[in-house]
């Protein structure tokens, strides 16, 4: 049983729980360390049950070490009680924010009297929350790559060329370079900056104007996600000031990262000063989020956020503003929370 | 407001209710016909909401045709019952397979006592289920396509060519047509077939053996899904014998295939064909599953499915045999019910 799992399995005696249904994917892979698919994982204290169908047993029971295959046939819910009987397990714990509530209706259904629901939200993805190094250490390799295509794209973003052409050209440098998007990257020229998540269009870029571009790597499952602004021709006054104010709200939450304080005093360091300068109402969204498996996962960087924050966090510092039909402007790097403070990985 | 909203409210009166909330993304955009990210749909019988943040505020004012964009700020939840006392609504319809418990706990939280909760199961899929002429239009140019490319792979899969490699020039050849894959192409040989979710490996194909190539195309949001055997050298006469049993058990499916049967029946016909062979052991999946914006959809073909079938349902119809470490045979084609019986789209 690795590492994990023992974190994991550390939890049941607070939960009072002595098994837990796993039943997102994402948080299955993390687990087993296993490119799960279709499968719900079933942890007892000393045996762990991977449920799938006929489609996946022959391929998990190759690729799975430690961990019994359980093949279900018609439903699942069933036979997760069916192990929970042979295991002689009385009270399974399960997220409730990953299970629908049809599904939760037919587990109670299907549940023994002497059997026990526990609704924990979430166990496995604050396990997530801090990266092992070999997991900060693909991050990395997918920001340098990153970082790489924005410096390819210098010669790419140019007046007269369309966000879709900008997107083309992308596409396969990223895959010549062996590596696929973490997301699908956001091109948008003057105007369109101003829509925070814009989709790619057949604009032509003009020149005297902000282009706003974001993209991910994935690497072997881990991503990267960063915003940089391109500036063609002569920055028009206001675009330089926004941009000047964004930067400057950056770097203030920047250096307020440490292990200890809660996210919300991360986005309040930036959202603070936009304030200041009459800019807040027009960033209309969160700091930042947590990246690794997933493009956008704990810890969220908001307002309302009071998570603590721990050495081995990576997460984005977005801030942005987005003058409607005008311009938007957003600067986004990744951070690793350090003992101390912080070290900016995307720099 | 147009005919699908029309017909999605003219479920109101059957389910005891005044509005409805849609958490569904792919729901939302087959409802609205706009591409959803991050929001939710709240229909009353004369109005229609889109909740969304204030990243999405603008492009979905912009986008959105008879449809009013409610921002939320911290929570969507909250927003909802706002709205609902705005309408003066008294029972909301929402899918309890697309809404978690967690959400669920926190919808009971913010509803006024007047307010009833009423979960309703499937409302806006069944709507789906049957296509419009220009759906199956579109899924007919993403079929039309992928029989092109399986046309280009005849000179592609040869002795001594990777799967990887394989992968490689069949994707670039999707790009260049300028459209993208539904799904990830599983390319298996030899052995590997007999995986029915093989992951594209870097074996390399040999001579006197099956490659079992699935693929889908999207074509505006709309998917296509075939899988096609490719035998090379001499067929052994074990793999020859499946295939005609297999090919032989979907004739036989096709056959059936008429409007006011259940789906079962559908899939007992190719199932049992193959049992009275000794086959069916080693057909561990359902026959097929409807295609259309998403690429696995409502109706299932199943054993257990008993769902009617009805003129402009489109479906797989893939019976398969997999020979645990030897091989597998799928034959895959898609299927669009008639008002007699069914036309074959992927002929």
């Amino acid at each position: 049983m690795n590492e994990r799992f023992k974190k994991f399995i550390d939890q049941f005696e607070h939960q009072k729980i002595d098994a837990y249904l796993i039943t997102d994917t994402v948080n299955i892979t993390y687990l087993t360390r296993f490119p799960a698919s279709e499968s719900w994982l079933l942890v007892f204290r000393d045996e762990i049950f991977y449920i799938t169908d006929a489609r996946y047993t022959l391929e998990a029971k190759q690729g799975l070490q430690g961990i019994t295959v359980a093949e279900y046939t018609k439903s699942m819910i069933p036979r997760v009680f069916e192990l929970m009987g042979q295991m002689d397990a009385y009270a399974l714990g399960f997220d409730d924010r990953q299970v629908t509530l049809a599904q939760f209706k037919e587990m109670e259904k299907h549940c023994p009297a002497e059997i026990k629901l526990v609704a924990t939200g979430d166990v496995t993805e604050k396990l997530r929350w801090v990266k092992e190094k070999w997991e900060v250490d693909l991050i990395r390799k997918a920001l340098k790559l990153n970082l790489k295509a924005y410096r390819y794209l210098k010669g790419v973003v140019k007046p007269g060329v369309t966000e879709k052409q900008v997107f083309a050209k992308l596409e396969s440098y990223v895959k010549k370079a062996g590596a696929g998007f973490s997301f699908s990257p956001i091109i948008a020229s003057g105007p369109n900056s101003c829509h925070p998540h814009a989709r790619v269009t057949s604009r032509k870029i003009k020149n005297n104007e902000p282009v706003l571009i974001d993209m991910g790597m994935d690497i072997r499952g881990y991503k990267s996600d960063l915003t940089r602004m391109f500036f063609l021709g002569k920055i028009p006054p206001l675009v330089q000031e926004v941009n000047d104010f964004v930067a400057e709200s950056q770097e203030r939450a920047i250096k307020k990262i440490r292990p200890g304080i809660p996210a919300s005093d991360v986005d309040y360091e930036a959202r603070n000063f936009l304030e200041q300068h009459g800019l807040a109402k027009y960033f209309g969204h969160s700091l930042g989020h947590g990246v690794g498996l997933e493009i956008h996962e704990s810890p969220r960087i908001s307002q309302h956020n009071t998570t603590i924050l721990k050495e081995g966090m990576v997460f984005t510092v977005e801030p942005a503003v987005y003058i409607p039909h005008k311009f938007g402007i957003r600067i986004e790097d990744m951070v690793l929370v350090t003992a101390n403070g912080c070290e900016v990985l995307s720099r």
